[in-house]
């Protein structure tokens, strides 16, 4: 695979921002491997996510952000990122108690599927501590005490162990504590969470009790980005499936495992293909 | 198609329910066509559906209500429902503006989908009275206003109809008016309503348009039976369909009435055909 | 809504065919409404659909086709189709004795959902003429001998009916006659059918029965464009439900007629807003 | 969890049945913990599940068995499987050099999804053996020769090491070798495969290249247990996806990859759990 450079995108819709930000690329001898746009006419805003190889490209690959800012983000109101496919992001995995997503998402890393480093597993119980012997991945532990007194101190451990790993992105696979807005300000729209119903239905605690207890025929789960409101940030990809009045709270329990750790790895997968652009707490996902 | 008697019951569970009931219609030479039943283990309830054919049951059909009331209702705290085939249901449709619901009925009903009668459609508009001339069925309208002031009246009216055309249960294909807790009270569990939505999620107005705010990536419809407290009675059918951030209130509009209809037109005939029974804010639906 | 062009493309990648179209349009004041590509990276195809405001543009209308075949056509060796969306296709509807698939298709029209004509419907059987006469559209009938000995005669007198109403596109809804290759010449990539399965499992008579006797726990059915090929046509839509054991033939008809009028109503409407492309027995849907 | 006995059952319907079974189990102070039946009415067949705790049932239970044969088998000429709770099924892997359905059999069994014991992974290739020292598991590999000339050779290996396990069933988790009708034979409906299509559709090799030749715009995967006839056996589960015409054949098989491995951890913890009977190369699938 050739070295890419990813440029992701959005600004008021203009004619003429897809021929131009192509003819920038093409003139400097990039050659573009994705293109995808998209206009939201609601809004009046476009979105583009574009991908060239960084071989033979003209303008070095630490000025091209530069270029990009003076030539087309002022003119433009241009909002932009810029990433390069040989800088591996680092993803580090928050636990609780349950197994699935976490050796959905290493099974998955082990297999080549993910393009990013997994330098350390943080968990506040000692449960899933095989897990990561298994994969030779470090797991750190913090208790968080049940009256949460220490909890400042832990979220301050935790952050500086993030921060040591150079970490770029967290993922909560089925992480039961609820994330400091401290935190969440460090990483915005870079926590994802999984969630288990269809949201925002049955927000909060014990989801599948409260699709059990109102009686829906579908139950689903959602991942999403961290916002400072809990469940209410920019969802990424939503999956259901059909249960019955047989079901019980156990059983949507079973069901909802699988909806929930391939719904969270889609998410992960999407995030680090640079595949996600959010707006106005939405997702744009490009193909 | 032979005359069968269907049986719908429900008692806490009880070893040697089934048995004592299917031998009381095997030994009275019934001919049992259909037998479902169902345990929730966390209630300790059960429930069963069975059908037999009357022909050469030794039992009158006039007396079979009384014998099993006398042999089963009080030993077992049993509560139970008795129909007949040949008994067709009469169905009033509601409708406001919107078509798609109520050709979907319409069609089924005229290919012989559905066993019962339409004596009547009741609107608040006269939109869609080509539709009920298209297929011979009296149009009754009553124009309610903006201030609500002659509601009352129009429901006395519609009550009236109701009762004259001996209406068994009431369809709202999409009817944009509150049913008020009159009328409820006449039809308890037997007013279905289509909520453009995945309920519990984006209850009340405008559903489409707080499933686009919010972003979400899969839209739904639900069918449920209606109770005094807005979408939130028992749920029969629920369905969904994947959207993208490319899609408007518009588009969601259009492909959520693919779903409302099909949704509504299966509650529908899971109702005409007895295969659902309700018990605590929940539908047991027989296969 | 303003009157538009639209302009469907395809030809072998290069680099700047997107800034070079889209520059033609608004250097000639064209306003550009939707605009969706997709590069197929293993045959080195480009495909494009391009729609643009009519109001303002320097090109009359009756030379735009000249200006892109001068232009464009064979220096990239392109395909292409224009289309103006004031143009209304003209559809003829072919039926036999199930009336699902035509209620579904004329309710939408009557809704206002598909921007056609429809100036007559055909059938081998007098008995949907009610549906046809419900709305006012002119019912053909040519009843075909078992033999077939009059098959030739009577595609002879459709197609000079189909000439007659300057037809541009025929619905197969349910219609359970093949269609000779002198039709589907005339016609190419113009005649949609609907069968009833999921392509390619169970091509050809009584599919449902065929996934019966598998035991298959999911049915489908399948949108395509006739090709001489028996059900082997570029595939437009698909969809498919879940099944159980309990699963009758009859009710798998009945299931599937629900997934047959909504898949063959969508093929309806992605045609009439020329938004399929086809390539090597393949098709390209827009969004 | 109580012990309890396992009943699987079916005869040629006949009135009193269930009464009969129910009464024997009741009638010795069996507590009956789970009853499921079902009737072909096409095929005028009885089939039924039936589960009951073994504390203070009164015959032996090594008796049980005799019992049935005794007192139903003969008179109803019904065939019946018994089961019994404390006795874990021993389950065989065969893999190639895939992980995916691989880890997420091993990660549900982890977890306490799967009551099995997994004595054994077999493989053609050493890709693996990593997986299985991750979770302890003993790996034997026996490499076969492209001219298959060893075939025989190591297949006796297999079934010796097979029979030194006691191994109860084989699931083929993307095995990519055609199983001998010796072992198909010594497992009649106990080996279960994943096939990466939606059976019967694209049988063979390389289903995913065969969907993105035909143009489908679904894909699925089908668990079935193996039979002589390739991919022909009776179908457990089916899982579908939609695809676009953007996807690739290596899309597709990502994609591929998660229906994969749940449908056939879906069809594996169906079967550990008793709730499959086979019946006229169909599976009858309780709840």
């Amino acid at each position: 695979m050739e070295t890419t450079a990813i440029l992701l995108l959005h600004c008021p819709d203009q004619q003429g921002i897809i021929s131009e930000v192509t003819k920038f690329i093409t003139d400097n001898k990039g050659n573009i491997v994705y293109l995808d746009q998209y206009v939201d006419k609601v809004d009046g805003m476009f979105f583009m996510r574009i991908e060239w190889e960084l071989e033979g490209f003209m303008i070095p690959r630490d000025k091209i952000y530069e270029y990009i800012t003076t030539l087309y983000a002022q003119r433009y109101q241009m909002k932009f990122s810029l990433y390069f496919s040989d800088k591996r992001p680092r993803m580090a995995i928050f636990v609780s108690k349950m197994s699935h997503c976490l050796y959905d998402l290493l099974a998955r890393w082990k297999a080549g599927e993910f393009n990013c480093d997994i330098p350390c597993i943080v968990s506040n119980h000692e449960d899933l501590r095989y897990v990561a012997d298994q994969f030779g991945i470090p797991y750190y532990v913090w208790s968080i005490k049940k009256d949460h007194s220490n909890k400042e101190e832990v979220e301050k451990a935790e952050m500086e162990l993030l921060k040591k790993e150079d970490i770029s992105f967290i993922v909560l696979a089925r992480y039961m504590q609820i994330i400091s807005d401290e935190m969440i300000a460090e990483y915005p729209h870079h926590i994802i969470n999984i969630h288990h119903s269809f949201l925002p239905a049955f927000i909060g605690a014990k989801p599948y009790h409260q699709a059990y207890e109102r009686g829906v025929k579908i139950i689903g789960a959602t991942s999403h980005y961290v916002t400072a409101e809990l469940d209410a940030g920019p969802i990424i990809e939503q999956d259901v499936t059909r249960i019955t009045h047989k079901d019980t709270p156990e059983s949507l329990v079973l069901k909802g495992k699988d909806l929930e750790k391939i719904v969270l790895s889609h998410a992960v997968s999407k995030h680090i293909q640079r595949k996600i652009l959010t707006y106005k707490n939405k997702t744009i996902i490009f193909s």
